[in-house]
Formats: C-alpha cells, sequence, structure tokens
C-alpha cells in the first residue's frame, strides 16, 4: 500500500500509541480529583502541556487543549465573536478557508455578525491589498489558515502580522492545522497572532484531540462551559493518554522537521517533474510558495474521483482535494476561489506526501501515474 | 488501592483499550476519504453507531458521536436553544444539574435566554408540581439529569415524561453521564426524552468519547460547524478508535447489569449500615430512589477534604462529591440545592462504586472508617 494522503489524517506513530496505552493503564485519576491519584494526572497533564508549550517556543498557559481543529476553530471564531461583540460585528476570513472555519463564519451570521471573505490570488495566497481594503472599525477578527489543506498555499502570515501590527483591537487567528512539521512554527506563529489552532492526527498523533494556542491576555468565550478544567475556558475531563500521546507526537514531528521537509519536498519535485511531461496534466500546486507535502493536479476532462479510484486499483491512495470535501462531489473550494474553471476545478487530485513515505513509492507512484495516463488520455475527449 | 471514585472517572477497561489500540493499528483510514481505507473506516464507524442504538433500543441514526459529557450537555442546550430561539426563550433545568448543564444555561442567559431552576426536594429529586408551574408558553427545553453526580439521587425521569406528554414543543433532555450501568437503560430513556447525553469514561470507556442520543426529528444547531461529518451535525474527522472503544465499552457496561447493580447495591448497603451506627455520621444517600454505586455522607463538624485525606492515608481513594467541584473548596451544589446547612454539606464525602469492586475492599474501607472516626471524633467539636 502506498498511502499518499497525510493531510486527510496520519496513522499514528506506535511511539505515540504507546504512550497512549500506557497512560490509560498507569494513570487513572481525574485530574480534577482532590486525592492524589488526581494529583499525578494533573502532573502530567501540565508536563504535557509545558512540553508543548516548550517545543512551539510559547508559554504553557497559553496552550489549551481540544478534541480537534474542528472545535479549536468553532472556538476561536465563536468565542472571540461572543467575546467582542460589543466591540464590534464584523469579521474577516479568507475565502480558502477550512470549513471549519468558513460554516462557523457562516452560522455567525445567522447571529448578526458580518463576515468578510478574503479574496486570494492564481496561487490561493490572501491578497493583501484586498484585505486591507475590507477592515473597518467594527472589524473584531481575522482568520487566515498557515497552510492551505486543498493546494497547499503557503500563506502571508508574517506580512499580514506586520499589516495587523497598528491594529491590536482585531484578534488575529491562524488555523494551522496542516503546517505542523509542513513549515517552521516560526512562519505561524508570529508574536502578532493571538490565536491557533491544531490537530493532532495531522501529524501521527491521535483522532480526537487538538490544541487551541490563545495568548496571554487573549480572551475569549468558552465553547465547552462545565467544571472549568483548562483555566475555566474549556471544560471537560481531561483526555489525558491523548494529550499525553499528543505531546509526544508533537515532539517526534518537529524532531528533525528541516531534515523531513527537504525528503519530502525532493519526493513532491520528482513528481511535478514527471506530471509537467504530460500535456493533459495541470498543476495547481507549485513549489515555490507552497507547502513541501502537497500536491494537487487535474488531468484534463478526467473527474478526480476517476483518478482516485484508478489510482486504489494498484493500491496507491490519494485524495480529491480534502477528505471533508470528497464525498461531496463538488470542486475544491480553493481553487474555485483561484478562479479555476469549474470543469477544470473537479479535475483535482491531492497528492500529500509525509515523511515516512520514500522515493522508492514515487517511483511506483508514477510508474501507475503513465499507465493510467495513457488509458485515460484516450477517454478524456 | 481502593478505588471508590468511580464517578468521578472509571479505569479503562483492558478489553476496551485492546480495540482501541486495534483499530488505531489497523483501520488508518479518515471516514469521510472516497477511497476504500476511507470505506472501511466508515462500515467501522457505522457498525459501532448500530451496535450502541441496538444496546440503548434506540435508532442508529439517533446516535451521535461527542468528545464527552460536557460536549453533549453544551451541544443539546445550546444547540436547541438556537435552534428554537424563535418559538421561545424559556429553559427550565433542574437546580442540581451537573455545572455542564448549568454554567451552559448560566451562558444563554448572556445571550438573551431566560433560565428557571427546578427546586427539589431533601432528597435531591425534582420537585415536579413545581417544575410543571416554571412551565411557560415560551419554555422550549427542560433539561433533568438522570442520577445525581453529586449525592445519586434518581430523578423522575419516567413522571417528567408523564408531565411532557401534551407539551410536545418542549424539548426534553436527559443527562445521563451518570446513568449507564447504574438505573435500566428504560428508566432514563423514555419514548418522551428528545436528547440525552452520555461520557465514555464513567463506564471503563476511553476519555475524550461522548455520545448523544438526538431522536428522529429533533432538530438542533451544531456546536461544532466544519466538514459536515455525522450528517451535517457534528463536524470534525471521527476518533475512530475511540468510537469503537465506546461500543465495546457500553456493551460490557451493560452486559449483566442486573447482576452487577445488585453486586453494587450489597457493598453500598454494607457501608450504609455500618455508617448508620456513628452518631455523627449524616447520611445524604439513602438506599430507596439513589443510585445502588453512589453513597455521599457527612461526618458532622469535620470538613470533607479531611476525611478524604485522611482515607488516602490508608490507600482509598474517595472524593469530596464531584470531581468538578472538589478543587474549589465550595459546598457541593446538590447538597445546597437539597437545603442542607452550608457548614454541614462542606462535611460531604462521596464514595461512588463499581462492580469492579468487592466485599472485600468494603470491609477494608469500613476498618479505617472506624479508625478514622475515632480519630476525628474527638477533634470535631
Amino acid at each position: 500500500m502506498i498511502y499518499f494522503d497525510n493531510s486527510a489524517t496520519t496513522a499514528i506513530d506506535p511511539q505515540v500509541l504507546r504512550t497512549f496505552t500506557e497512560v490509560s493503564t498507569k494513570i487513572m485519576g481525574n485530574p480534577s480529583s482532590l486525592h492524589s491519584l488526581g494529583t499525578t494526572a494533573t502532573r502530567l497533564l501540565e508536563a504535557s502541556r509545558r512540553q508543548i508549550a516548550e517545543l512551539l517556543g510559547i508559554k504553557a498557559e497559553e496552550v489549551y487543549f481540544t478534541s480537534g481543529g474542528t472545535e479549536g476553530d468553532n472556538w476561536v471564531l465563536k468565542g472571540v465573536a461572543f467575546e467582542k461583540r460589543p466591540y464590534g460585528n464584523h469579521i474577516i476570513v479568507s475565502s480558502v478557508e477550512h470549513p471549519a472555519v468558513k460554516n462557523t463564519a457562516e452560522w455567525l451570521k445567522t447571529q448578526g455578525f458580518e463576515v468578510d471573505y478574503a479574496p486570494v490570488d492564481a496561487q490561493g495566497a490572501v491578497d493583501l491589498e484586498a484585505l486591507k481594503k475590507l477592515i473597518r472599525a467594527e472589524t473584531i477578527l481575522i482568520s487566515v489558515m498557515a497552510v492551505n489543506n486543498e493546494v497547499g498555499t503557503i500563506q502571508p502570515i508574517a506580512a499580514l502580522s506586520e499589516l495587523l501590527k497598528d491594529k491590536p483591537t482585531i484578534s488575529f487567528h491562524v488555523d494551522a492545522v496542516q503546517a505542523i512539521g509542513k513549515i517552521p512554527v516560526a512562519d505561524w506563529l508570529t508574536s502578532r497572532v493571538d490565536f491557533a489552532t491544531l490537530s493532532a492526527h495531522k501529524f501521527h498523533g491521535p483522532r480526537g484531540v487538538g490544541i487551541v494556542i490563545a495568548k496571554s491576555g487573549k480572551r475569549l468565550v468558552p465553547l465547552l462551559h462545565g467544571g472549568g478544567q483548562e483555566h475555566n475556558r474549556r471544560s471537560t475531563t481531561e483526555n489525558l493518554a491523548g494529550i499525553a500521546a499528543t505531546a509526544k507526537a508533537l515532539r517526534l514531528a518537529l524532531t528533525d522537521e528541516a531534515f523531513k521537509r527537504e525528503k519530502v519536498a525532493a519526493m513532491k519535485e520528482v513528481i511535478q517533474n514527471e506530471l509537467k511531461k504530460h500535456d493533459k496534466v495541470v498543476l495547481f500546486s507549485q513549489k515555490e510558495g507552497f507547502a513541501p507535502n502537497i500536491l494537487t493536479f487535474g488531468i484534463r476532462g478526467v473527474r478526480g474521483e476517476v483518478v482516485v479510484h484508478a489510482f486504489e486499483q494498484h493500491d496507491i491512495f490519494i485524495s480529491t482535494t480534502s477528505a471533508c470535501s470528497s464525498k461531496k462531489n463538488a470542486a475544491a473550494g480553493t481553487l474555485v476561489a483561484m478562479n479555476v474553471a469549474n470543469k477544470l476545478a473537479t479535475s483535482a487530485v491531492r497528492l500529500s506526501l509525509d515523511s515516512t513515505n520514500n522515493m522508492a513509492e514515487v517511483e511506483q507512484f508514477l510508474t501507475v501515474f503513465r499507465q493510467i495516463y495513457q488509458e485515460l488520455e484516450k477517454v478524456s475527449g
């Protein structure tokens, strides 16, 4: 099996799973309990938080645990919106955000908030001048992802941070779900970023665990009210085994990350160079300005799902852009925002590589690709 | 070690953990993916859902997976409130609900909803006549727990169902987090109940997984917007290993449940009978009308945490009522609602037994209790 769908989900790392099972077996207390079983659990919880904070270069009290990227995005958007409603009701998100951001923004519209979508250029990168023009006195929140999940565009977070430097009343949120290990942390976690969202299963951690970074002093209404965990900001009994496993996964993901990025980039380049030789191939992801792991392309006149299933016959797993939209049979939102014609957009398939992949798999992929291309070329019209 | 704090959290069952690790290792796909790895994952997801539905006697499409009891309670309360706002803004919850319900209701007050707290009697059971009087034309939701977490009172869900029979426009939610295995499912999941909340780690399942039951046709706004999972009602990549493990845990919890309940009740009775012999002991939990596993009592003039720590010296783990409130040094909300004087309420400690406990542990507990009681009697004044 060749798994080139790592942006959908990654396999849990065996060491990470071991941490999960060890914590599950050995530490049974509820961190909220008064007795020593609770204290032991709390100690591991806080050690995990500190480790994650150190890896990200932030303070421990800026790390909050969630159930995943979707909860994180919902929490930040809704939390900031409800927190700051007295000061304004205008939100800007990029037009290429994940549905967890976009659909949350759409719901906030039903609650009296106004949402503008910042346009992107032909590469899928946010148009900074256009975004700047959308900012109003009522703007309370801007949300832009670090790495686009459908084509891999790296968004200009540093430039956005610069743009927002003199606008301290606007909260700045970065959905960094696709960023860990793909671009350096410093590229998306600037000092101007107030909130950021991570998801463990995108970097070989467990499903059902995420992180929200909320910088010191940055307030937001809880999404989960209750027993007062996480400094009263995110209530629920802490998923300690999942949290410790996530700390482990993050440490592994960031170990030798530059080396791993180069390895992945080299694989992407080999594939890219081969794909380019084929007339009917359109590349939606480039080298410069894109994450090293994502390569989205299409074969003109062939629907993406046909290509996905053709590869699957050879035990190679790729995706029609994002997993979330793949069953809906719709063109990728990012490509539409990039002004790619609808017919061409529906041809898109996404390869998402990982450092656990290797060049032998790439060669195998390309052998199969040439075969599939030949077959599909005939029918593509 | 003797662990009598099973209402705070339970140890994960080794078989449940095995299911978790097996699914984590063998099934890596994202259920949303178009390819066969996604299909395999979806198949297991839906099999887990069907199994849970069968165990609970409901339809598979009425089972939704969440990150735990707190998310479930937040989702139902906020989801119904926002869904039904055009029809009314009045919510009734009992005065002995878990903070996940109470604090959510409090937040809804900041959003224009009106909340009434239904009083309870001296046993902590909701006063049906008083609740009935609170119902108005604007009432959209009533939320009452199945089993109280602090003293174990079984709430009159059947009688409430009868009361609400001719009021179909009011959504009826039951927080059943403390009910699984403690009272029969039929006692809290009546045909009138529209929504119910469960938490896996309360019945030897994994942390970070819960279930919301939403009966067919009962609508509520999502708490997590995004990629459209769970029939577009609860978005996020499904925690498949956790979900399969939860199905396993529920099956185990409901296997021989009557037998296990009797075993637990017998242990509770032995402890109760012994405690009664001590003048300064006040029992807050009774036999009739209370869950068989929870026994809350106090030693007059001795603060609960002193008792907890005294037992801890003997490797026996109990709690000052709920885990959530135990670190806050406040009297249990349930006891306050039961009109227990504040000083007496702060003496409360909770034993929460489990079928994995045994009579030898009970004897050991009582030996230690007699010793502690003698020591504390002198200082209690």
